[in-house]
């Protein structure tokens, strides 16, 4: 019982007035964005107009003026540029694998590939037998083979993982450090079965990084009924491949952080950030992975000066310039940050896709704390969503590093589709629903709205 | 607390070890099917080698010798079909409306139109003035204006109802009986827009009925595009348009529902069905509407099987025969069951999309009933659904005449796209995903599961 007091003492507890009041705002603000809502437009202009905006591209900088100029159309209170250097990876020509003989009979089966972001060119077409394995494990088992040989992984997603980021991260590392972890053994190439659920033959690109002790070896990602035949024909016989890539480095680009503010009337300088990343592949259109994010971001700036919402705290939107392959957008917030002694609250990214809502996960510094911006849940549920543990994104996570006692949180969308998509040539505009997408802009709005009235308790 | 007490005697708390017992049995019914699932397979079939199924076309009855054959694959007690009698309504051409002038000023401009189902044809080309109203209001008001003119209802969904079904509700009367109240006052033909979310130009059709007592005059719903345009001019002048359809009725067509059986091992004579409906309209393939309950019907016996899953209860898989324009397989399934004196417990549909499901939306026949079968909502979690009041489906509606005291459920999946697509061309097998699919059919089989371990509660 003692407890309960402190809590009550501690957090307020919200009267039915304000609960009505609270939930007419948020009903007003969901209006607002499904009835006239631009996040749909605004991502239409931005597939299709700009297109594919890998950092250090031409896109990405008219992406950043498109978001500038965009967002100072909507009056905030200012609208600025954070300069940023970002990676300048460069795919470099047509990704290029194939079978070239299974147990010695020729063939010529042309592979759907995609070299991984940030691996560097085969320099010339490689050919060499395939060594096929399910896991890491595998490759340990059998790292005496692995000389002179492509190493394919099998790295499928768990179908059995309902929730598929889950399984996504347990794929992953194949991804991240595949090539290096079979460089390290004298393989001379990397083919793995794409991070994807999908029942198709797109291959999924997405960053990867090597480790400076092992050659630097090129990496290709499969498409994924390509990947399975593959893996198939190893388990009966000797499969040779070729591969041939192309990737390098110009030098760091001069990229954006794109920065619109409305400033807070009773605590100016508690910061609340919202945000969304505008990098995306070059393959395809970042429709899902993160113009969505990024749309929606634009869409509550919109909706809370179309209802004139004066906030009590500082907000700040956010169009991060760079998250696929540095996070160089979100290391460069949270350095000026520091710099600038900024005082940051909380943090809400949008950043896995524009699917409906069904929570946002809230990494809170306490149980308690936790608990306490659970009793909201109430308010979104009309919406759809649920308040959920664990969330945040790449771009706001660096914001930790400023303020230790930040509450992080992210928009979680239906997981069902996204690997479908994401980083694979199909995350375009008409993948996204357009109600789903407002969807996520009012529960994001629907958080950001609560937060600023309330703060995020002790 | 008496009643409290009273509870726990009429319905077993599970012990934790039947919990876990039940945790494991819907874990490996999730595994089989997330992993080897037939339904998408299944679901491809039905939609690309078969198509289109209005009830009386030849493709419909191919549908039912498809279900009876892959579900006897499967190997349930016994499989057989249940003659009924549908509707053969006939579209009988290229349905046709434009616009003829507008404020005297003539144009030839086409608008995107789809006869209603179950409206019968124009009788050659018809031209009249348009009398665009918002709803039935404004044409009870503007009545005395109506005589020899085409109504338009601007029959739009209201946006901001966030669980479409609900803006469905509300905008569907205008499908079911606008031409008849329009007719009324004297409308030779009635056009309406689409009951359709999507920011695109198809129309959606579906079912209407005349009243007998005024003329039978020709219904088209308009593509969304075309018809907020239409309505927007009609706002400044006066406009003139034409139409011309086509439908009419063949006799009554000779359809069967498909009904495959596991027999209960313990209570043979408590009957539990599960299903969907084969027919759709003509005009798509009817992949979520309702290709999806079917394949997901078949994939639950598929799973069931593929475990050696012996139920307690008799299980009864059924693809009814018509649902669209005459609900004429429920009708039939119910005849029967009465007429055989079947013990009717529990039935569960699918007949809402087969995207990720939300819950399993219950028609308990008391609060008490309901509470007590929520307890379940822990084992359905992890499949990303809860348990909520209210739920059933269009096919086993008619049970509840045979046994007042059935429970009624329904697969509530998430509902933002389903009205993008429900009725109109672009109901194709391409906006189903896989997974989504499956994941409905995780959630059905969990909760046909557990009705059968433990029954309906008093």
């Amino acid at each position: 019982m003692r407890k309960l007091f402190l809590l009550m003492f501690c957090w307020p507890i919200l009267t039915q007035a304000q609960i009505n009041q609270d939930s007419i705002t948020i009903k007003k603000m969901s209006d607002e964005i499904m009835t006239n809502g631009k996040a749909y437009d605004l991502l239409r202009q931005l597939t299709k107009q700009i297109g594919g905006r890998l950092a250090g591209s031409p896109q990405q900088q008219n992406a950043a003026i498109w978001g500038q100029r965009n967002m100072a159309a909507f009056s905030p209170d200012k609208v600025y540029m954070q300069p940023c250097k970002t990676p300048n990876w460069q795919r470099g020509g047509k990704d290029f694998a194939s079978v070239v003989s299974v147990n010695g009979k020729a063939m010529n089966r042309p592979l759907a590939a995609l070299a991984l972001g940030n691996s560097l060119g085969s320099k010339g077409l490689i050919e060499a037998e395939l060594l096929a394995v399910a896991d890491f494990d595998e490759l340990e088992k059998r790292k005496a083979e692995v000389k002179g040989k492509i190493v394919y992984y099998h790295s499928m997603f768990d179908p059995n993982i309902i929730q598929t980021f889950g399984a996504y991260g347990k794929a992953g590392v194949y991804r991240s450090t595949g090539a290096s972890r079979a460089a390290k053994y004298g393989a001379v190439g990397v083919m793995l079965h794409s991070l994807s659920t999908a029942p198709d033959n797109a291959p999924h690109t997405g960053g990867m990084k090597y480790d400076e002790d092992y050659p630097k070896i090129p990496a290709v990602a499969l498409g994924p009924n390509d990947a399975k035949e593959l893996y198939a024909n190893a388990k009966k016989g000797t499969i040779r491949v070729q591969m041939q890539t192309y990737g390098y480095f110009l030098p760091d680009a001069d990229e954006n952080n794109v920065v619109a503010e409305i400033k807070g009337s009773t605590f100016p300088n508690e910061i609340i950030t919202i945000g969304g990343h505008l990098d995306s592949w070059d393959v395809n259109e970042g429709a899902h992975d993160d113009g969505a994010g990024i749309v929606q971001t634009m869409e509550i700036l919109r909706t809370m000066k179309a209802l004139n919402y004066q906030p009590k705290r500082t907000i700040r939107f956010v169009l991060f310039a760079n998250e696929e392959n540095g996070m160089r957008g979100g290391n460069k917030y949270a350095e000026l940050a520091k710099q600038n002694n900024e005082q940051h609250v909380f943090a809400l990214e949008s950043d896995a896709g524009g699917f409906t809502p069904r929570a946002i996960g809230i990494s809170a510094t306490s149980p308690e704390q936790f608990k306490k911006m659970q009793q909201w849940a109430s308010l979104l549920k009309p919406y759809g969503t649920e308040i959920t543990a664990g969330g945040g994104g790449a771009d706001i996570g660096p914001l930790k590093n400023v303020n230790a006692t930040i509450v992080l949180a992210g928009l979680v969308p239906d997981s069902q589709r996204y690997f479908d998509l994401h980083h694979a040539k199909t995350d375009v505009f008409e993948n996204v629903n357009k109600r789903e997408l407002l969807l996520g802009a009012v529960n994001m709005a629907a958080i950001i709205y609560l937060v600023d009235q309330y703060g995020v308790p002790k």
